[in-house]
């Protein structure tokens, strides 16, 4: 019987437990989750036979060791930093692990005493990173596999809110991360175009969009992420022109969102002088030049947005202009924006989240171009089961699978970038309905 | 005699020791130059009979404890966080000291133990902060003490070039460190304005500007410093609803400065790939959208301004759009700018640098508004007595002169804005030619 450890049970870890306990009862594994909170592990586990619910603060050393010297491969949900921590003493114990996040400096440092302890730290094994390699790896090798010379390469990822679930202007509610959503694209972002290097300020960053368009789910917008250029050398696709990766969002949300970025209220960097005394409209009131005509109207001349229209109406929607506290004491402007999004863009009872993925290829063959277009949509099932459990969670139980069954015998530190892991990731993924459709021309 | 250690004899020294070595004559004191460059002090000192030229590295410690143990004041013109470290031994020495940099936390920890030692640290004896303490304090005195109420206090400054010497469309060239130029204003600036907090993000510092007129010298532009509300406590004026400390440029200046920004070429936080083989034209094109049209007319209409006019020329005279190489490997883009700038906006032989402050006081008195501007302009002698040199170092050498004639009895941490040193000082910045003219209505 294989022992599986499940550092962490927190509300992105659902699905995957999920499938590593339908997993074990066929393969005969034992699922140990462990979390400081034993609610959170019954709730998970359910009192399922093949299932170990257990408390563990992972501070406790002793205790750690023990747990991870009882099993046969770690799956860390925890915080990434944490994550070398764990991996070191799986090396020591010789056993596997498995996490979501990206290969850190600390990570990356551990491959050779991995390979020697003959063990693999699988990482990147979620949506993205994770999903997303997988399928442009299979598509890249495909075109290349062809004879195909690729020209271009543009990715897009977002964490979206289903139709049926969009009730306000912004197409927009917190599925993950609220301040990561607040802070998105700080610094400047890089990418490649036709042979030449693109840096993007973040105060131009949500007005210099891409439209992309998904086959049978519409328009989205696409804003460049901080770091497109080190995915050729993950890729393996160091010489092609263009290269960029993106984020996606509802139409209009960018200039929605670029209004906030042109006045300052994304800055994390100071602090509001009594912030806890001021009203919304008189935090905003901070950030607009004075004069004599409505708030309303300095701010549309200000940051060159037309005084009444969609992303007014996205303003007035999310009541920045209203007499209500901010209540926050000495904030930056960051968390007060994040503390007023986190009311408005709460999912209600029922709201259903989702997650699309799109890469766009042009290539060249025997002179011709052509182009791929694939395209994921995940819907959540429910509250539990959101897209975004099942896109981060199922990758990883599978590639867990993968692993305790013998299907993948890479040792040291892995990405899914290689065939052995991304073709049964692939195929395993479909038949759970998370599949990708292809366009070609 | 007393002793007077200067150490460092850099090009902001000059006036100061040709003061100190002035008044050594008439109060006999002896004036010690120290550097790591012998040529430099030699060029500095000119063999007076009361100076002493020694070349000194202060990473040396025995001998900078040697030499400041023979000293009865040390003056640093060292970089500024050296301070601290000469003043613990000017403390353990008893030696008073005198600096033109801003009160450090490590300098002000050092208070109590100079007051149980019975020595001063003098800081802040400088141009910006130094004069502009003094006059201001004076000013808000007068105000005070003849019954008024302050409304309002907005402070200018600038090192510019005098207007015989502005032979380029910027008005501008470099008489002061360079990067601290390229990189002015980055982060938020804040102030108050009638009672309510300003924040400006430094994408919109440039194109959110005050005209500043100065009787006889025509009109400037000024932009906000990031800190303006430190100065309620340190000018015990707390409860004023209207401050603004600001940067004085010419007009134009600062909608050409506002492209740099927008476009990202300001940016110190990432490198620009493969820079060493790029040309100017092609560095600004890796910040401007792609498209059909000439790059000028889609940088004009990226940042917004008119593709033929006043901020255009600006930019062709700096021949950004040229096809010269940028030379440096992996650089910033600020550093790339900053080394184009160095070259384009170098002194010529004979040019005459020019400082302009100005105080602008509103204050009501007896129910009646009342206006009180108070404006300095300092041109440069020559290339070695520049207004820079003469208004850094002359209120330095003042303050040295009273410290040591017992004019001033003040022990501690101390800057220019009581009246047992402001008055002195300005005194005999007057006789010196340094004036402030006021104009009330």
């Amino acid at each position: 019987m294989k022992k599986v450890l499940v550092l962490g049970a927190g509300r992105s870890a659902s699905s995957l437990i999920q499938y590593l306990l339908d997993a074990a009862t066929k393969h005969d594994y034992e699922i140990t989750v462990a979390d400081t909170s034993l609610e959170l592990v019954k709730q998970k586990t359910q009192n399922h036979p093949k299932s170990r619910a257990i408390v563990l603060d992972i501070a406790n050393e002793a205790e750690t060791h023990s747990e991870i010297s009882k099993a046969d491969l770690v799956i860390s949900m925890l915080p990434a930093f944490l994550h070398p921590k764990i991996a070191i003493q799986c090396v020591a114990m010789k056993k596997s692990m498995v996490t979501a996040s990206y290969v850190s400096g600390e990570m990356k440092a551990l491959d050779a005493e991995a390979k020697k302890a003959g063990i693999i730290l699988m990482n990147e094994s979620g949506l993205d990173p994770g999903i997303d390699h997988a399928s442009a790896m299979k598509a890249i090798h495909h075109i290349k596999e062809s004879g195909g010379k690729l020209l271009s390469f543009k990715s897009y990822t977002g964490g979206l809110i289903a139709p049926e679930s969009n009730d306000n202007p912004w197409g927009y509610k917190f599925t993950w991360n609220p301040r990561n959503v607040v802070l998105a694209g700080q610094g400047t972002a890089c990418y490649i175009e036709n042979g030449k290097y693109v840096y993007i300020p973040y105060h131009k960053l949500f007005s210099r969009i891409d439209k992309v368009n998904v086959e049978g789910h519409g328009d989205y917008e696409g804003y460049a992420n901080r770091d497109s250029l080190s995915y050729r050398a993950i890729y393996g696709i160091e010489d092609i022109p263009t290269l960029l990766r993106g984020t996606l969002r509802m139409p209009d949300y960018c200039a929605g969102w670029n209004v906030f970025v042109q006045l300052g209220l994304t800055d994390d960097t100071h602090r509001i002088a009594d912030s806890e005394k001021m009203t919304f409209r008189q935090f905003v009131e901070s950030f607009v030049p004075a004069g004599k005509d409505d708030i309303k109207k300095r701010l549309a001349g200000y940051v060159g947005i037309p005084e009444k229209g969609k992303v007014m109406d996205m303003l007035n929607w999310l009541d920045i202009f209203n007499d209500t506290h901010v209540k926050l004491k000495d904030a930056t402007p960051a968390q007060i924006l994040q503390a007023l999004l986190e009311e408005k863009w709460k999912l209600k009872e029922g709201d259903i989240d989702l997650i699309v993925m799109q890469h766009q290829f042009e290539y060249e063959i025997s002179g011709k171009k052509r182009s791929l277009f694939s395209s994921l949509v995940v819907k959540g099932d429910d509250a539990i089961h959101t897209a975004m459990a099942k896109t981060v969670g199922l990758p990883m139980g599978i590639v867990t699978k993968l692993i305790l069954n013998g299907k993948i015998n890479l040792k040291g530190v892995c990405i899914p970038t290689v065939k052995e892991i991304y073709l049964p990731l692939l195929e395993e993924l479909e038949r759970l309905g998370i599949k990708f459709r292809e366009k070609e021309s």
